[in-house]
Order: structure tokens, then C-alpha cells, then sequence
């Protein structure tokens, strides 16, 4: 039974709907500071604030979000003229960008706006991270992801299952892809990527790729019909922003594996709430029902794990636990239960400790009873 | 015009004729063993020493190779008994994966095989750290990577191309992969992978996923006939493997394009001749006539960048410019002049420095550029 998606025709390099959208927000945002001068005002931007202060976890979305609180940036102001020059040369960049279909790294953008500002000894940028920070303000300013700018972060993971997408003009069938898989690209918004038919049930993100390469020999994907993605660690934003629509447009549930530590529970919250540094991408990137499948603490007892195949806790896992109690989103009796376990333990366990009861114990029992039994965390 | 090079049949999960050959010469390696206990002797293991003492350059193949040096593994020793037990533990799992058609990592493996020894207190391995080398041991006493152990390393970096792959049993069409590309495996041996036909006329090596990703969307492989493949850093294993068949096999001159950097130039001499610590892979792994393309040292005044896009410098980088100019591959004159020259300069370069010309230099002048007046370094 496949379901399609949509076929509409591939993107063309002329800016679509989306990106004249981000590019009226860019002329918005210029505009206003014209008008500023030709008023004969001191023109300034109003950018909302990206730190701990303004951030807070919202309990009915279950995510993270950015708050209201605002600064300015003025022009005549001899702290903030530099910044208001270097937001609207970042604007400017993108702007160049999405008129003419391309898309380009955070760090291209560095060096293609650093030159000497003429009559000083300065540059408009010194380093790289001088403009990074510049770019998420205007993210934030004119409320548009990175990738709407036409800005590219790391490729980093893979993606194999029933599914086939359409990835900027050519039709790919996920079935099909091999041992490799196909690397999930920086940005994947609709205008490029486009789900055409799939008989996916759900998706299931695995941290490692040792572990995604195991599942994607034994075909778990097509025993069990669903999506098999990995993150070569900590899922990179084109991953999860794929997460996302997944779960969003096509109703897919997503459960996440990672190592039982510290750092596995991270990559889970990121992926489920969104990041304390860049809250404001929560709304578009989050996965609030994210199902927490597995390393749990419980399941060394459980799955008949010895002791022999953990490994000790750090002085920085224990401090990590330290923070994570307290963290609102991990509030819930049973995420409490989870930390003060490995904690009280003194134990972590890497997901390849499974491989003590065989190399395909994870593929054939571990996974399958997890779902089956529903003995996940949300 | 089409190249056809191969229409095989998919693998099978059963041994192959090459994996026989693997599975000969672990039983040799046993039966020899059980020979010496038969005859009431000593049972022990030849080993070639894997250290610097016994690796050397070979001037006529221009790679690193093993030198003859063995030392002995003995059953009967107080030191060597562990390690002799655990040779024969980690070839056991290996015999067994093999039989199985079953593939696995090394941190796998290393779980897989750690178990209580009875009657002791002690494990058969306490760390991964002990069993990585055993398995490195065991590849160099049979004389067989340890992918036909059928262990995989990281699949890391990706390709794009005028080129039709078989990747067990999936024909992979490299000319649409849209903007993610397909993920390198860490497993390429011909009984895996399969070149079906292409049309390529080289291939071209990119250190950085981004500055890959800026050349698959400007369908630079389309324009030049190339595959292009990136390492996000350097090529791990898989990628090595896969550049290696391509040079090999297909006859196509490998191109490195990489930082100017002591790393940037590290990369490309892997790719070229090996490494110090696994000199012995470099007979099926080294690509002794890779050409570094760039970025040479003497780019920046060739094409007009700035110093204002250079970084200067560090300390570790100085030292490791030291290192460098003493390596027997980098004696040539020319070498020798771009590790001088970014010596002096203080100055390194990142690709993306060609960004200060316009984000599609690197693509539409740079590259095309350096090949058509064969300005690489060899």
C-alpha cells in the first residue's frame, strides 16, 4: 500500500514561493531602516534576545521556545554601528543568494562578506565567529530558518527505507540505496526535498552509524516498515528538520536511540525540544513526541546486560546529570528515574554493549520487543 | 558514451570466492596452531611489527610499506598468553561473521567477544583499546583488511557522479542524488560494490562536505565529468578504498583538494601513501599518483586572495611543518618550496577562502583552471 505524497514538479533556481516570502521579509527589514533616515530618525533593528534569559520551556507545546524580549541595534551608536552594518551585509548575502538559486555554508558567507572597509584599517568582519552570531540574529529578526536564507550546515547522517523523495529534481528510491544509504543533505525544506511515495510506519533515528549500518544489513527497515536514519552522533540540523516533517506532514512516529549516558539523553532532547543556544528553532525543528526507545537505565537489568560490558561514569557525567535533573523537560518521574539510576549505578552503557548477546540481538530482539512492549519515554 | 564495466550478479550472504580465501587462512593460521600442540611444542603466532622501526617508503611504488620484521606470540609465555588467546578470540568472530555473510564494527566486535575467562577474575578484553590492535595483529599475520574480516569502520563523507554503482544488490544511479549524494560505505570491496557503467573522465577528492556541497550544486561533475566525492575530513577508511578501485580499476587520475594546512596536506599524503601507524593497508589502499590540486601555498597570490582572508599560523601547525619537510614523500623541490613558503608566509588558507572571489570561483575558475594547466603537485 503506497501512499502518494505529492509529485510536483522538481524546484527550479528561480526563487519560489517560500523564498520570495524570506525575500520580501529582507526588503521589509531594509526598508524600514530607509525609512528611518529619510525621517531624519537614527535607524535601528529590533532583534529579539537569544540568550538563557528569554528562553523557557513551554509546557504545552513541549518545547523550547524564545520569549519576547527584544534589543536594538542602532546605526548611530558607537557599540552597535558595526553590528547593524554587518546584520544588513549578511541580509545582503542572502538576499543575493536566494535571487539567484544558490545556496552556500555559514563559513563561505564569512569570507565572501569580509573585505576592508574603505578609509579605516578594519574589516567588516574579522572572524568567523563574528558573522555567525550576526547570522542567527537576523534568523531570528525576520523570522526565518538558516535554510530559508539558503544557508547550509553540515551533511552529516543517512537515511535508507520505503520511501522514495524527490531531492532538487531527481526522484530517489530509498529502497534501493544499498549498504550506503543516501546522506541526508543541509537543507531539505519542501521547495527541495519532496516525499513522494512511502509505506513507512514509523521512523527510527539511531545515533551511531555503526548501529544504522547493523540495522540496514539485517533490512530491519523493510521487516519492520519504517525510516532508518542516523546522525553520526548529534543529529545535524538537516537531519532534523527531516525528523521533523516526517513526523509532522506525514504522521510518522520517530523513536530515537542513542548510548545510554549522558550525552544519548542530550541528542534525545535536543531532537524532542529543541536546544537551549538556538530555542528560536524549536517551533520548526522540534519533535515534542519523540519517543525515547532506548539505551534506558533500566535495560542492562532488563535485556540480561553484565555488568562487564558497562563502562564507569565520568566526573563530567555525573556533573551532566547534575544539570539534566533539573532541567523542566526532564522533570517527569520517569526521565527523574532514568538520570538518579545512572547516577546511582556509577554505570553507562554504549549501545554496542548489546552486542554481547549477539551481534543481531538489537536487530531481532532488543528493538522489536521495546515497540512491541511500548517500553519507550516521551 | 557509456562504459560498461561490470553487470555481476548482487552478493549473497553465503562466502563468495574471496571470502573463502579469508576463511583459508584463518583455519591455516589455526590448523597451524593445533599442529604445534599435536607435536607437544610451543604454539605460536608470527606477527609483523607494526611499528615505525619496521615501516619504510618505498621509492619505486611511492607509498609506506611493511618491512619483514615478525615477532613471536607464544602460548606458553607469561606475557604473550593473553594476547595469543585473544588473537585467536577476535579470528574466531571474524571466521564466524564471515560464514554468516554478516558484517560488524570493530567496537562491535570488541563487546561481542569480551567475556568473563572461568575460573579467573579476568576478561578476555578490559578496554576496546586492547582488542583495535589485536584486530590490526590478525590483519597483518594473514594478510587480509579487515574489511574481508568483514569488520567496517565509519561511513563518513559522500559521492555524486556520472556513474552507475551495484551496492549490494542495488543499482545506484550517482548522476541523481540530488543535493545529499550517496553515502560512502565502509565496506567497497568488489564483492560489495560494483562499477556498472560511467562516463567519468577523473575523479575529484574535496576535503569538506560544504565545499562538496557548493560543487554538486553547481553540477560541476556534470560539466567536467568527474566523481566527486567528499571525506568531511579526512577520507576515512571506505572512502580511501573506493578512490583507490576508481584510480585502480577504472583507470580515472585522482584529484586532492584540500586546506592549505598542515592537516589539508596530511589528508592528501594518506590518500597518497598510506599512514606511519597502518602502513601495511597501503598496498590496496594508497593511491600513489594522486594529484594535489590545491590549495597550494602559492594560490593565494596566484588568484588574488587576500591577506585578509588568511589565518596565521599556530604553534602545533609550525611544529607539524617541521615534521613534514623530513618526510622522504615530501623531499621533492616542490614540496618542500609549499612548506617552506607557508612556513614563511606565517599564513594558512581554508578552501572556503576562495569565497572572497564569489561563492562559484572555486568552481568556474579555480579548479578548471588548475587542471586545464595541470598546475598540481604530484
Amino acid at each position: 500500500m503506497s501512499t502518494k505524497v505529492s509529485d510536483r514538479e522538481a524546484p527550479r533556481a528561480e526563487p519560489d514561493a517560500r523564498d520570495r516570502r524570506t525575500l520580501d521579509k529582507i526588503n521589509a527589514l531594509a526598508m524600514e531602516a530607509l525609512a528611518a533616515v529619510r525621517a531624519g530618525k537614527n535607524p535601528a533593528l529590533s532583534i529579539p534576545v537569544r540568550a538563557l534569559s528569554n528562553v523557557s520551556f513551554d509546557e504545552v507545546k513541549r518545547l523550547l521556545r524564545l520569549g519576547d524580549a527584544k534589543q536594538s541595534r542602532q546605526f548611530f551608536h558607537y557599540k552597535q554601528a558595526k553590528l547593524f552594518m554587518q546584520t544588513f551585509l549578511i541580509a545582503e548575502r542572502c538576499k543575493k543568494l536566494i535571487e539567484e538559486g544558490a545556496t552556500t555554508s555559514i563559513r563561505d558567507i564569512y569570507y565572501d562578506a569580509k573585505h576592508g572597509v574603505a578609509g579605516t584599517k578594519e574589516n567588516t568582519f574579522e572572524e568567523q565567529s563574528e558573522s555567525d552570531p550576526i547570522i542567527e540574529d537576523l534568523e531570528v529578526t525576520i523570522d526565518a530558518l538558516r535554510e530559508e536564507l539558503h544557508l547550509r550546515a553540515e551533511n552529516r547522517g543517512a537515511m535508507v527505507g520505503p520511501m522514495s523523495v524527490v531531492d532538487t529534481g531527481d526522484t530517489i528510491d530509498l529502497r534501493r540505496m544499498g549498504s550506503g544509504g543516501w546522506s541526508v543533505p543541509s537543507i531539505v525544506e519542501d521547495n527541495r526535498i519532496r516525499f513522494v511515495t512511502h509505506e513507512a510506519e514509523f521512523v527510527l533515528f539511531v545515533e551511531k552509524g555503526a548501529v544504522w549500518a547493523r540495522l540496514n544489513e539485517d533490512r530491519f527497515w523493510q521487516r519492520h516498515k519504517c525510516m532508518l536514519v542516523h546522525g553520526n552522533g548529534m543529529a545535524a540540523r538537516g537531519t532534523r528538520r527531516l525528523l521533523r516533517r516526517m513526523n509532522e506532514e506525514l504522521k510518522l512516529p520517530l523513536y530515537v536511540l542513542t548510548d545510554n549516558d549522558p550525552w544519548g539523553f542530550y541528542i534525545y532532547s535536543v531532537i524532542k525540544q529543541g536546544s537551549i543556544n538556538l530555542a528560536y528553532e524549536s517551533m520548526r525543528m522540534a519533535v515534542p513526541r519523540a519517543r525515547f526507545l532506548g539505551l534506558s537505565s533500566f535495560d542492562a537489568e532488563a535485556f540480561g546486560l553484565s555488568a562487564r560490558v558497562s563502562m564507569a561514569l565520568k566526573d563530567e557525567d555525573r556533573a551532566r546529570i547534575e544539570q539534566m535533573v533539573k532541567y523542566e523537560w526532564f522533570r517527569e518521574k520517569r526521565w527523574q528515574d532514568e538520570l538518579l539510576k545512572m547516577k546511582k549505578s556509577e554505570k553507562k552503557y554504549e549501545l554496542e554493549a548489546l552486542s554481547s548477546r549477539g551481534i543481531r540481538f538489537i536487530t531481532e530482539e532488543y528493538i522489536p520487543q521495546k515497540i512491541r512492549e511500548k517500553r519507550w519515554l516521551e
